[in-house]
């Protein structure tokens, strides 16, 4: 590792807690894995609570008189009736209606703002942005290191800690909590479908003191140190930046309709293409792949998705992919050709281990679902 | 490993020869060591020539009516006099003459350009820049992806493959070079100082053809898998966009004063800041640091770099750092105050495992350098 992969204020942490290796988003360290298998981890996240270090979900401040006009340019949704202590999910398009990425917006202000990100230079898109057009705002990353508790026993860790209080926080609404003096927001939400919340802490110096806190009083609540897990995420319908979405998707294949708004009321950049697209209809949509044999590997190049009599017509990639010991088969997520995009289409996958796999194409999210959000 | 950490088309080979583990930069995997240590490494690039999967450099292709303007605002280094087949390094700043990358510019055509980056996204800015201000260009990037061959036998073997033409090849200048009936951009450069090539492969099909001619023809020049070396970066002076520069520095701390023109012969993004910044004069920039004591370990947190009676005034912080073999001394690269940057200034090093190691700064390069350039 070098100093250009940035290490975060909980990595000392995570690596006493036993990380196992990780992964590199935002040019900054996401642990990967710790003791537990994949399939250990996703049960425990289920039933218990789980600390991750998501700090590579980086800030990008954008505050300043002209603030809400940059933010509502780049995304499709309408942000106009956000409220301060609201978080939106909001697809980040380009001119083409191409996904630049799709963070979580969390209102400040009224013209303060934090995209918290996928993984892409948000800020040297927003900076281009409003140099070029003249936009007046100042944007930053702010020292802000995102800490999540997720899981069904999270609300009970975290009213242990900020109190009772936390409890009422709603489905991407945040407040501000005190901790060692600081005022911190905290959001409900998280990268899983397990429940928990967000800690958006912004001074990194307390990094090993939050962990701490969090981990002690976790113990009770069978605490383990976690990551997103591949398989509750797919199951969830969760998609990732980079991996089912690039700048070569728009937000319609990624079935993120009702954030977006093409009926004139708001302008953004990427509105006469969206409609463009709209009208003639998109040619793919993501859709969850369920699929036989025995567990697939690693899905680190996309995997062919085929149909047809002799199997020889290629409708989609399999971008994610794992075993799901839940639902006792394999699961992966695909854009699937629209005239084959419905649910119960036979089709066969082509891991990377040569072997064919026999599976349908599905709706998502998969399985039953706890009811996390409003 | 996930899809949004791409593989390259040389993955495959680089896996094949023996690669034991990858960074990743511009969301693509680096090879980051093979079998030798990185002081093997270091004396076999000195001597023999090694093929390196460089992938990750990617292309940023500015093209059409403005894009010489584009280019040009984007960099403090002058551009109008550049012709077709010549290579350019070149900062990009921000607005306050902060660093947005230093890539490598390749001028295609008069209106078409390759921006060939270090680790972020350039794309996302100069499409951001062009939207904004509605500059007419196209911006994408292209399906190239970088060989390089580097080490003073390098000469050789290209001409064993590509003719005794490519010997006429200038310092940071392109030619084209038939390859499997493809016609294809080699360039006289590479991320070390003991010089080479990189093939900017235009066709992602052709990647393991062209790793295995140029593996099989290199038998004879003891050819060996490699990658960027880090005592002969420092050694050489080459800085690493993310690790001794960020945006939070401007190319006279980089020590770029020839690719900064501030005179007003051009007009580019940060020229304001920079000349503000040219008036007061600069308050630190970069050094080399070479110390004593028992080789250093790896430099994933800045060192801090201290002087004084005490040691305790702290005028840096290396953010490179390795035993030379070579020199048989520690070396780093460092930022170091205004007030302590002459070479003989005694510091001492805090390095991560404690230990206070005493050393000098140091102008760079360090030790004999071979020449490579004009």
């Amino acid at each position: 590792m070098s100093r250009r992969i940035r290490r975060t204020p909980y990595t000392d942490k995570v690596e006493a807690a036993g990380v196992s290796g990780f992964s590199v988003v935002n040019h900054m360290l996401l642990p990967k894995a710790f003791q537990k298998s994949v399939a250990e981890d996703y049960w425990h996240l289920r039933e218990h609570v789980q600390i991750w270090d998501v700090s590579v979900q980086r800030q990008v401040e954008i505050k300043g008189k002209d603030a809400s006009r940059l933010v509502q340019w780049m995304t499709s949704r309408d942000i106009s009736k956000a409220s301060v202590g609201q978080c939106l999910y909001v697809p980040l398009v380009d001119e083409n209606g191409g996904m630049i990425n799709d963070p979580v917006l969390l209102k400040l202000e009224d013209n303060r703002y934090w995209l918290s990100i996928a993984d892409s230079d948000v800020l040297l898109w927003a900076k281009g942005l409003a140099l070029g057009a003249g936009i007046d705002v100042e944007i930053n990353e702010p020292d802000v290191s995102p800490l999540a508790v997720q899981g069904p026993k999270a609300e009970d860790l975290m009213a242990k800690v900020f109190g009772e209080e936390i409890r009422k926080v709603g489905f991407f609404q945040y407040g501000r909590f005190e901790f060692k003096g600081t005022s911190q927001i905290i959001a409900r939400s998280g990268y899983s479908k397990q429940g928990g919340f967000e800690i958006y802490l912004d001074d990194s110096t307390l990094g090993h003191n939050l962990w701490d806190t969090i981990w002690d009083s976790g113990q009770e609540f069978n605490i383990s140190p976690g990551c997103p897990n591949l398989i509750e995420r797919i199951e969830g319908g969760l998609l990732s930046y980079g991996n089912e979405m690039t700048r070569q998707n728009n937000p319609l294949e990624c079935a993120m309709d009702e954030y977006v708004v093409l009926d004139g009321s708001i302008d953004f950049i990427g509105l006469t293409a969206l409609r463009k697209i709209q009208t003639l209809g998109i040619t793919k949509q993501i859709r969850a792949i369920v699929f036989d044999g025995k567990p697939c590997p690693t899905c680190s190049k996309p995997w062919p998705v085929m149909t047809g009599e002799n199997s020889d017509l290629k409708i989609g990639e399999i971008t994610s992919g794992i075993y799901s010991p839940r639902l006792e088969k394999n699961i992966g997520l695909s854009m699937i050709d629209r005239d084959y995009w419905n649910p119960g289409q036979e089709v066969t996958v082509l891991c990377a281990d040569d072997l064919i796999r026999e599976g349908v194409v599905s709706t998502l999210p998969l399985g039953e679902q706890r009811k996390t959000s409003d």
